[in-house]
């Protein structure tokens, strides 16, 4: 997983200007994938290869004839409305497409190939995105510690965490068909609370809505129905990662969640980004698992292999941006709530996919997995508000606002963001993934 | 939706002669749905309607042009694969292909389509069915409350109904990629359990498997995100009802559910029947709502109306039948393990469909909800080993082979079936929904 080729070197440019400058989320050693269209809409949708502040759209590349053999191949099924066929295809087809675009995107390149291509970018700005993914199957784990500690003290004092975590990959099935991409609004939801000390819930607006930093899993080749996936190949199956915002209702949700679990408080609205950036791009930044004192539980042997704890995890740095409506009125720039990485997480993205097919349970290309929420070892690098303003006792203030947020208020806007950076490596960003809280609809339209 | 007319009428007869014997589970009152092949394998799946022992051809129908108008455009939605496009096309175009059917079906019909429908009909025998729908969501709710006390009973002894039971229909998402059609064969699976007294958890296969007799609800007309659906509308959006053994690895699933509900303790495997009946054909069979007495939670204004009080349940009669591999080696019929009524359960299909999506969780046509396990108010009309056994301390003595079980051997077949009956209405059955229980793969398999 952590083998490093050409297009990992940090010295590599490209022909686009706007790859190679400083910040750039996109460099020629990223080239993350998305599904797009003319912001028109006069298009069909069709997967497209991000390079400085360009789109590569994959369908031109097909017909253009750009590429041959395997690279050809997944670009012809990257041309599609959505990407869960280029995820089909594997890791040598995937990584056959990242080496010759590769190829023909570095500085200094020539020939028809590079010519043909330059007709096969289109600006950012004048596009829009949808789903990466036909969405068939949306899991969600549960896997930061300091999260489900931060969490669960509200809950359980005496033991915040549940005897399992560290057994196990805490998951739950989500809802595949609310899943948006990055810039869906959405409006607060309305359900049933029991109000603090109240002995009847009532039927209102969600009055705790909250958003959870996540990440997202992709799954390349799935796995067949009563065929384990065992650790050691877990990673073959993945395609890559993108960014995830667990949007929450907690009122809702605490109150229904016995004794099944989520599900009204969840499955309102699931934003991503856009952009799913590879496991290959990925590489120059794979850490450790994290370590787990000796008198703590050690992984079972299913869950244990020495390539996991040697790169299993991501140093992907995250942060989220609070933008309110005031921030809108007087052009000011988000509020920053938090920032964490994604090395911290107790178990592996490869723990996550063994743990999910460990008793036969089918993975389909394109299944969408959630990291749940990710939240660093000290207090501020925590990823939703539950956890920032202690269940709501303890509000945070915005520095460039002086507004007070315990919860989300309407018309706020939520914005995460990833990107990676080490010394000695190019940096590789996620690009964004934002949503706006619209205002709860009028009773009569609830029912 | 209680209303009746003469698709309903107890007297009506079809030329289909097998169609009119007693205790025929596909009158021409019922025609319910399924996707079917001939068991050759040589042909495309498609939609079809049984009537006695065959099954109509919806795309030979579709062909030979036997209806017109509303009816003939349903028919072409039903040749598909999947039934999703029929069931995307809304009550009226259900009740149109419905009515055309059972006029060209009904003894002493003639004139050219009654020849060409004669033409469509294909033996049972002689096909296999695939699932009816393309899953795309798959919801489980929890709905039985002589279940959640049986059950709740072994883990919180001191309060076995959760505080919400009364208040909302409890749900959970389920995994929609391993849901598959009766006669399914599935592994044993594999996972994570922490035996009684341990205070490590083990990796094995379940010690503790369990069926669970539950009712398939197929969603018609979906609804957007954002906009629920108000109870007095729920029923518009529900094509029809099946059969569903919603298979639990007990051990696993109660070591991993908390605090996230259920996962792979029920995502191995989800069984469903081939044949949806639709919810006009069960129009005779409505019943009240289960009451509620004046001391119980009475149900919020959005979960309750005159409509779903007066005619909200239907009256479903359910059986389990278990064939051991001994039952099948001595030619014995399988035993019965229980049986009940789908009429006792406390919440309705309209209120499960209105409390989805309060929140503003979008439908899709064809997604399935599972009722929850379906228990009755005597301890013999439970519907799962857990409950009949007692959480596996008092196993049940199979009468016709005097074998023991507290949970599923290893060549078991359970057989849920489901049928309505009663005095000046025709018969409509459900056919079966059976699944085998195959070994646990060898340790090296599972990885």
């Amino acid at each position: 997983m952590t083998h490093l080729n050409h297009t990992h070197d940090p010295a590599a440019r490209s022909w686009v200007d706007s790859a190679n400058q400083p910040g750039c989320d996109f460099p020629i050693q990223n080239l993350p994938f998305a599904v797009f269209r003319h912001h028109s809409g006069n298009e069909p949708w069709r997967g497209g290869v991000a390079i400085g502040d360009q789109v590569i759209d994959l369908a031109r590349v097909a017909v253009a004839g750009c590429l041959d053999g395997l690279a050809h191949e997944a670009a012809l099924a990257g041309a599609h409305p959505q990407l869960n066929e280029l995820m089909a295809l594997g890791p040598k087809a995937w990584q056959a497409l990242r080496q010759g675009l590769f190829a023909l995107l570095q500085d200094g390149a020539e020939g028809e190939a590079v010519q043909a291509l330059r007709g096969c970018l289109t600006p950012q700005v004048a596009v829009e995105y949808t789903l990466p993914v036909r969405v068939a199957n949306y899991t969600d784990f549960y896997t930061s510690i300091h999260h489900a500690r931060n969490v669960g003290q509200f809950i359980r004092p005496d033991e915040p965490l549940t005897p399992n975590f560290q057994w196990l990959p805490i998951a739950y099935h989500g809802r595949a068909s609310s899943v948006v991409v990055s810039g869906t609004a959405f409006h607060r939801p309305w359900g049933q609370a029991l109000p603090p000390g109240a002995s009847a819930p009532v039927h209102g607006p969600c009055a705790r809505l909250d958003y959870e930093l996540e990440m997202a899993i992709y799954v390349g080749p799935g796995n067949a129905l009563g065929e384990p996936v065992p650790l050691a190949r877990a990673e073959g199956h993945i395609f890559g990662m993108g960014l995830l915002n667990d949007w929450s209702a907690r009122d809702h949700q605490f109150w229904e969640m016995a004794p099944l679990g989520p599900f009204l408080g969840k499955n309102f609205c699931t934003s991503v980004s856009p952009w799913v950036v590879t496991m290959e791009a990925l590489a120059p930044f794979r850490v450790p698992a994290v370590e787990r004192p000796a008198t703590d539980p050690q992984p079972l042997p299913y869950l244990d292999g020495p390539g996991n704890r040697a790169h299993g995890g991501v140093d992907v740095q995250l942060a989220v941006g609070l933008e309110t409506a005031q921030h809108r009125r007087q052009a000011l720039p988000p509020a920053e709530l938090s920032r964490t990485s994604f090395r911290h997480q107790y178990w592996t993205v490869a723990q996550m996919l063994a743990q999910h097919t460990v008793g036969g349970c089918n993975l389909q290309s394109g299944d969408l997995l959630g990291t749940g929420t990710i939240s660093g070892p000290t207090p501020q690098e925590a990823g939703a508000l539950v956890e920032l303003s202690h269940a709501g006792t303890q509000p945070l203030r915005l520095a460039e606002t002086g507004e007070e947020r315990a919860f989300l208020a309407d018309g706020d806007t939520v914005i995460l963001r990833g990107w990676c950076e080490r010394p000695g490596a190019a940096r590789i960003g996620f690009g964004e993934c934002r949503g706006t809280v619209l205002p709860a609809h009028a009773p009569t339209a609830a029912g």
